[in-house]
């Protein structure tokens, strides 16, 4: 296992709509991906509603414990958009327009500037900006702190403007395993191999196919001999029990 | 206003592949929907890893902020299964076999018994078994924590099982109205609204279909007579501005 220090997000989703069940949550798997091709690990998420302790409380916790931690939703113009007035409080810094925001949103709605429209450039003062190439309204960062915007394309958007400033370790790679035997009878093997490969994660995905039951194993880490070593370990134990076993998830 | 006191919910996700953003939880939407038609309301959830420190901590803060903590995932029969333990930890509990899970479990597997299949009847001592009429391998509760499975099918029976025993408060009546206006430009009205009518939240979700940039707004509260009240100012207001309003999510 190399020692190299494994960097951590934490995602903040904030949004009454996700936690009624309303809106199902498109962003974590997403931006889970992203941040690890950059070799950076999301570690933790929570889910918090539009009030404004229950933000600040969360986002001075995870700030302290990951090297970066993103927040999405909330930056709207609408009453319930509290997501930069919570982020200022948690700084202790005042909420205020952002002079360069306050310009493009002033440029871009022309005659159609309204108060609701001009809240979406307040933000913790000095904060820096995140472009939005969507829907012009910016983000903002505030030290360790990304807030984006909930709407998937969005976010989407300002994610590419932020990855090439975060800086990871090394990128978790993976390889599948379908084993169909059920996963009862993998236990044994599979904690095993996680044992013998330290720096190695074992993760198993039951399912039923067909009747059949079967495995799907993850092998997770951040050097690829050490993945094949335990892949082979894996096959190995299948063939010597009869145990049919597929590359990649099947 | 009712005076009504809210019940609250958290939902603890336990589980590496769903931080590793490989497997998308489908659980919360379900189990939110489920929760509020019995008047609780899911006010706070945590995606966690499958690291015992994690989960112990999500335990002890959650379930002192909650009437309930409802946990996913982490309790099956592998290495990485670890939620029973953690949460006797989280309790100051022995972790140890369940008579009656290991009874049901002996008597399904039979022969097949092993040391794996067996880890799934250790539990917090002095846990309530809840039902698995899908798997056997019962989830379980200690005190205002309901452990069950993360896979959806297992989870939706266990929930079954579980629903009957919650006290909950008023359920939570939603009237969704689509107006084809920006919400940038609905923002004022919206926060008026809610401001009028004490008890309700005003949500609104903006969308953009055939070129044209609408709003769905979400009126929820617990009372139907206000909420419809809310509704028709709405209606008013839209009347009155020319703006489309169709009732419903459109």
């Amino acid at each position: 296992m190399a020692e190299t220090r494994i960097v951590t997000a934490c995602l903040i989703i904030i949004g009454n709509e996700i936690l009624s069940g309303r809106t199902v949550d498109a962003n974590l798997p997403y931006i889970a991906t992203r941040l690890n091709e950059k070799g950076v690990r999301l570690a933790e998420a929570r889910i918090v509603p539009d009030i404004e302790a229950e933000i600040v409380d969360a986002v001075t916790v995870c700030r302290a414990r990951h090297d970066y931690v993103l927040t999405t939703g909330g930056i709207g113009p609408t009453h319930d958009d509290i997501t930069a007035a919570s982020v200022a409080k948690a700084f202790g810094l005042a909420h205020t327009y952002h002079p360069e925001a306050k310009r493009l949103l002033e440029s871009f709605y022309g005659e159609r500037v309204t108060e609701a429209r001009m809240r979406m450039a307040m933000m913790p003062e000095g904060a820096a900006l995140v472009a939005n190439p969507v829907s012009v309204a910016p983000g903002f960062r505030v030290e360790n702190v990304y807030v984006l915007a909930g709407v998937p394309k969005i976010m989407q958007a300002m994610l590419d403007d932020i990855l090439p400033e975060l800086v990871g370790g090394a990128p978790v790679l993976a390889r599948t395993v379908t084993v169909y035997a059920p996963e009862s009878e993998m236990a044994a093997v599979l904690g095993r191999i996680e044992a013998d490969h330290p720096g190695i994660e074992v993760g198993s995905y039951p399912f039923f196919r067909m009747e059949k039951p079967g495995t799907a194993v993850v092998v997770r880490g951040t050097e690829q001999a050490v993945i094949d070593a335990a892949v082979a370990q894996l096959r190995q134990h299948a063939a010597q029990h009869g145990i049919e076993a597929i590359d990649g998830q099947v």
